[in-house]
């Protein structure tokens, strides 16, 4: 699929172990981490920038496309190849030499392939996290390209608020490398370039390093699984959380009873706290945290919270119907079991959608209301991250229903929940998870034609060349 | 200066109300806030952007150049026009209509003429503040084109992390509106084109509204004014600072002995708590505050504050000389008082510069060190956000210095305080307020000819016509 001659000119280039040929060392490489398997005509993996800017060079001239891949543990099909077999991987593995902590300015130079836990850990005797909670384990290129949020982004904010600087190799002849590191958190000199590879699926350029800013890590936490009184006391809820806690509060995610019963039902371990085991058909994780050791004098964190909770208790609106205060680890398991707990009910069709946080619950209670007579026998099992407006709305299809016998089945479910979701909710079709070819078709039906001309100009002006998976414009 | 035939054209447009023509109503708008005064052909004041679009629109395709001006408070010269007269203010100052306020989404979506004061006043009754604190009171518009940080970024950000949506007109033949109205903090799906707007003063479109993120206001706070040891003792303090107080530090700010001893023979009424009224080389001013109410049981506020300084005094490295805890409103208006004091020491020549935290205090030391050599009779007056790495940079000459007569000073007096700190301290030669007509010739002269050539292809791409006072590329 790519001629010897490219092969011997890339190894020229990157060397043996920066060209991977073999279709079971591409395995890995072209196999993504939820739908997608591609083809790759070849895996290339610079070690360094420089590499990196002389192989994106070499394949524009030569017409060659390149997909960025970084961790893949992406879900949207935006890291791995087409079935083609013409497409190159342009993988960011080896690019995990540059640490360079600095404490004073509380921020971290680490090349683009680091994976989030290694990078966690080398910052872990220091007291400081790069502070972007995730499911996955993924590398921090790949965190750049899919702005990725996660469970703890109503505290810290998405990759984008953390990001100081960066150096990119641009898809055009001479593989230009920007410069645009920076490790100042103020600086207004002109256009903020750097943004423009934030979350744009490693279209506009592939980026080698960065500089990120790093938090404190938090010393004491609290948990606690709450009951809102009925949906409609979510937001109630949440306010009167922010209110009484402001920046202590960590973690706000919503729950339906069905994906938390598909967690109990898979993870037997798990500890139900409910009464009599019934699960409520809403259930808030919450979080609260500090990052200091306990001080003499002072109130533990969960005594705080369980103030907090008895506060709100007495409330005239009553928007809590019940509440467990539990350690970190008991609670937060359960969260972390919806996932494989949901997989298991059947076939899984996932949307990573968000709203205005007043828009959430309405937006899945009118869903559940329709889903039977639209789409028989698919089950909501949505969770997500309430504190912020992004919902994992999973939907699941039994095993042997004779939905999945219909091609027809799947892409008219999806249009149906992104028209609901983003014409009359005024939501995202991608909260977190970026475009990648799973939503392209999403980008174009959704994007007006300015923004997609506006979106082509960009792309001729920075990386003209074949890159990436996402087609804009 | 301009054709009757397009003022009549214009107040078509406008109404009488929103065309500005006499000499002495247009001089509040050609008067900038700190050096710059220019010569206006007319002053365009839309009410819509409805209005705006079509204003824009007419200049565009009779070719006549518009300065956006937003509550004209900028530092830069960037709101007002040249000495020509042939330019065109378009004022943001009738855009006050629309303010939706979000309760469930902590949002606000508002006309871009808002001021700062006028919004945060609408959200007090609701606990609610746009957390950008600034010594002056823009407009909401000119906020976003300079990207504002000021004193409470260290926990809040800059306009850039807290704007979710908005609208702009761009500066094309059909004045486009685009609409970039969003109330989601997670939404990946594209460019994010906000980006664009935010920072580059005007010249890629103009904002006619946007949504806001709010916080929670501060029920409680405490401050104090901390010795460092040493210049070198800073970034410890800091760091041990962050160290046990995480979110609750909401201001670290570093003032010089040269601006506190302006700021106490300007205003006699400031409070002096430094033995026998001797001011040490450096304070820090630091804050730290809760969003809730006092509870029972709970360590007052600046009790917290004494635990935390008396742990610090008790650090081996000894970061800590001296320390007062004292009322808010007391120790901020010191920190008020700088910028006035040291205006009346004499002639004042200010840098909005930025640096890496650890840098700050090498970099003011090193020009402490080379003044008196390179330019006598220059007093360095400098104070600033250490918690976020920007300093006001600020110089003084005495009135009847004979260097106010040389035409040559001023110039090569800016051209080696950014060579300073851009060249050998890696800084910003603008930390937080843009580029303006006063940054022009070091916008020119620290980007590189592929940043220029790409800002240049993003303003043909946005706003081919003559928008703003910056020339992009």
């Amino acid at each position: 699929m790519i001629e010897q001659a490219h092969i011997d000119a890339l190894t020229g280039i990157l060397g043996d172990k920066g060209v991977v040929t073999r279709a079971e060392d591409r395995q890995a490489y072209e196999t993504g981490a939820r739908y997608d398997h591609g083809l790759a005509s070849v895996v290339l993996r610079p070690a360094t920038t420089a590499e990196t800017s002389t192989t994106v060079a070499y394949c524009v001239r030569h017409g060659i496309t390149l997909i960025p891949q970084s961790g893949n543990t992406g879900l949207v099909s935006g890291s791995t190849p087409d079935a083609s077999g013409t497409e190159a991987i342009l993988s960011l593995d080896r690019l995990t030499k540059t640490f360079e902590l600095d404490l004073d300015n509380r921020s971290v130079r680490v090349d683009a392939g680091f994976r989030l836990s290694d990078l966690n850990r080398r910052l872990e005797e220091h007291g400081l996290f790069f502070p972007i909670d995730l499911g996955a384990d993924p590398r921090i290129g790949g965190m750049i390209a899919t702005n990725t949020g996660g469970s703890r982004f109503l505290k810290y904010g998405d990759v984008r608020r953390n990001v100081l600087g960066m150096t990119v190799v641009l898809a055009d002849e001479d593989g230009t490398v920007l410069n645009l590191q920076c490790d100042l958190r103020k600086n207004n000199t002109g256009v903020d370039w750097k943004q423009l590879f934030v979350g744009t699926s490693g279209a506009f350029g592939v980026v080698t390093d960065c500089v990120l800013n790093l938090e404190r890590l938090p010393q004491q936490t609290a948990t606690a699984l709450l009951v809102p009184a009925s949906g409609a006391h979510v937001m109630p809820l949440l306010r009167a959380m922010e209110e009484r806690l402001g920046a202590y509060l960590s973690a706000f995610e919503g729950m339906s009873s069905n994906a938390v019963k598909a967690a109990f039902a898979h993870v037997p371990s798990l500890k139900n706290p409910f009464q009599g085991g019934h699960v409520p058909d809403y259930v808030i994780l919450t979080e609260i945290s500090r990052t200091w050791a306990p001080r003499e004098g002072e109130q533990s964190l969960d005594a705080v919270l369980e103030t907090v909770l008895a506060e709100i208790w007495e409330m005239e609106t009553a928007p809590l119907a019940d509440a467990f205060v539990g350690p970190p680890h008991e609670i937060w398991a359960l969260r972390h079991a919806l996932s494989e707990g949901v997989k298991h009910l059947g076939k899984l069709i996932a949307f990573d959608v968000s709203f205005n946080r007043g828009d959430i619950m309405a937006f899945c209670d009118h869903m559940k209301a329709e889903m039977p007579a639209k789409f028989p026998g698919v089950t909501v099992c949505d969770f997500g991250h309430i504190g912020d407006g992004g919902v994992h709305f999973n939907l699941v299809v039994a095993k042997d229903s004779p939905l999945l016998g219909d091609p027809t089945f799947e892409p008219r479910l999806r249009e149906w929940v992104f028209a609901v979701a983003v014409e009359e909710y005024h939501g995202s079709f991608s909260a977190e998870h970026a475009i990648g070819r799973r939503n392209q078709a999403y980008y174009d039906l959704y994007t007006t034609d300015k923004l997609k001309d506006m979106a082509k100009g960009l792309k001729t002006l920075t990386s003209p060349g074949k890159l990436g998976s996402v087609r804009f414009g």
